[in-house]
């Protein structure tokens, strides 16, 4: 039976993800079901999708990926399963699949319109357990894609804009702060770690000029470092702190990376 | 293996509900648990009370729902199993399974007295540990009521006020807020949804008149509308805002809600 | 298939947890995760050690608890697997592992150095996802400890003052402040309640005198209390409040027990 995860803005104070797992195990009581995170701020599209883009990989083939970051549920947005070499992912077709789409092999886009395999009646405002669940359960049980709804030839992407490299300089921003008060950036690591033993440094206006270095700890405690982060993408800690509060980093500070060597 | 539901106030910063899963499984290794919510308000009946009884009905038939919110452990209040026609309900006797239970036909009911399906030695502060979940745990390995006590014959209720309607006017009250600051009411969709197109509308002292709709989005952004939610109970929300911070409402807060068709 | 127990300092907002558990059950299917708690103050391991102090006997034999609280992270700090005659501990050698390890006969210590049984490429900031995680879930599966790295003779432990009755008094201190206000001190249940009817008073300077009792509901609404808590220790409660709040206590403030009777 395969893993399904979710990630969403429900937070977890009220009941709202428990009933989405009760109807999954309803339907699929042989389900494991992996929380990712449920406290993307609420209505925030972009960051539920970085928060996929930076997990979903490390989940084993097959498995069935559920992001409800829904500001406009109930209007007439569409909701989408989609297939790729590797996963299912099963969301809103309002961008915060598409991240973490880029990076994947699409073999089949469908809506889910089939009311047979939504739980009934649907409510207006929770997708999420009457929708995103019961179709999540009923694709772990195998149901072909094709029952639930017509094929879409395209879905709706966030904006994006992937930094290069234009000669000895990259320049990025900013795009998610995690618990730590780290700052990740949209600068991937493929674009300053693959050219042996270059050396590169962070400039950010206002704040100063910082190393690029392998952990949190080559710098002394208190003091600001880029390192590149366990998802892949550079980002700016404090050694024992926060480089949000430290550095007063916000989501769309900018951030210049340019070489040293 | 039936299902184990878990709502209690002890939160998720300490190792509460860590330990409870521990005796649950150490009792019965192949139940499947789900967290509906542990962030109940400490010690607030009424609210994990309304949690329950907004959730539990997703769940498949046979789960077993326990609710910790216990402000008087240690004192001498009871604690008891409820099984109904399709679940069983494990908690204090002091009213938060009582709103739940209300709309549940009851087959039996007995006080959790046999010391045998504790963890021994119980403590005096923490019976979600040593007596609700092992207990949960033995029901799910079919050990039959009568073994945990003697019969009740009653239980006590929460004092809940049940909004009728009176004429073409309905009077109730906010008894919840949830994560996003929608208002939750006592008004269910029944008294107001039955009547074919009949409208309705929301008046909230010093705060203005509102629509009832059905979805966020039939107001503009940031304006507020009365929605039929999806616990079955009617929301005052606010498009892409929160109604608790817009229009100041709180638990407690008077609804009017009237016929304007 | 054994448990495995996930306490860190992670926090729930971001994908760190979900990705290990990913990890996990990339390796062992049909591994059962419980988590203890991932709201461990960032970097405090004091806090992660009582945490699993608190908490661990309360899990079936055999089960495997993972803990990262881990400010070293990337460092030469050591990782290490534990085993003692009835369970298995997976964390850094900061001392995490000690407060529950001083309780335990422990009967093999092995650094984990084996890169075969980690995620490849290792980051150097999330050895809970790249380390932690696959070892676990490959001792889930049975792999023997001797694959996972050299013996270890020793193992970091943290300072911890354990408190002794001299004559009538036992000094202590305030180690942990849980959810709801309770203050819980270092002092040991077996100190103070091992001596049949003799009567305790603990007293805080500058707060007062207060009584050892059985529950919180032996004082009035409102009033403080030491009690034996479920963790096993003496700890300050106030009667439908907080002690945190009530008395101003924090992790540190002193706390002098002497016999009444």
């Amino acid at each position: 039976m395969p893993l399904i995860t979710l990630t969403t803005d429900f937070g977890t104070k009220d009941w709202f993800v428990g009933t989405m797992k009760g109807v999954v195990l309803g339907i699929a009581p042989r389900a494991t079901i992996v929380d990712i995170t449920h406290e993307v701020p609420a209505g925030d599209v972009r960051a539920g999708a970085f928060a996929l883009a930076a997990s979903y990989k490390f989940f084993p083939r097959g498995t069935i990926h559920v992001v409800v970051v829904d500001p406009g549920v109930g209007s007439p947005r569409k909701a989408m399963v989609v297939q790729t070499n590797q996963y299912l992912f099963v969301g809103p077709d309002n961008g915060v699949l598409s991240l973490a789409l880029a990076r994947e092999k699409i073999t089949a886009i469908r809506a889910l319109e089939n009311g047979r395999y939504f739980v009934q009646p649907v409510s207006r405002t929770f997708h999420g357990r009457d929708v995103f669940a019961p179709v999540a359960a009923h694709l772990a049980r195998r149901v072909p894609l094709a029952r639930f709804g017509k094929v879409l030839k395209a879905f709706s992407h966030l904006e994006w804009r992937e930094p290069r490299r234009q000669g000895d300089q990259v320049r990025g921003e900013v795009v998610y702060i995690d618990r730590f008060g780290n700052a990740i950036t949209d600068i991937r690591e493929e674009i300053i770690a693959s050219h042996g033993n270059e050396q590169w440094e962070v400039s950010i206006k206002g704040k100063g000029r910082f190393p690029v270095k392998d952990f949190y700890q080559t710098v002394s405690l208190g003091r600001a470092v880029g390192v590149i982060g366990s998802s892949g993408f550079l980002e700016m800690a404090v050694n024992g702190g926060s480089a949000k509060q430290v550095l007063g980093l916000k989501i769309g500070t900018p951030v210049l990376v340019h070489r040293t060597k």
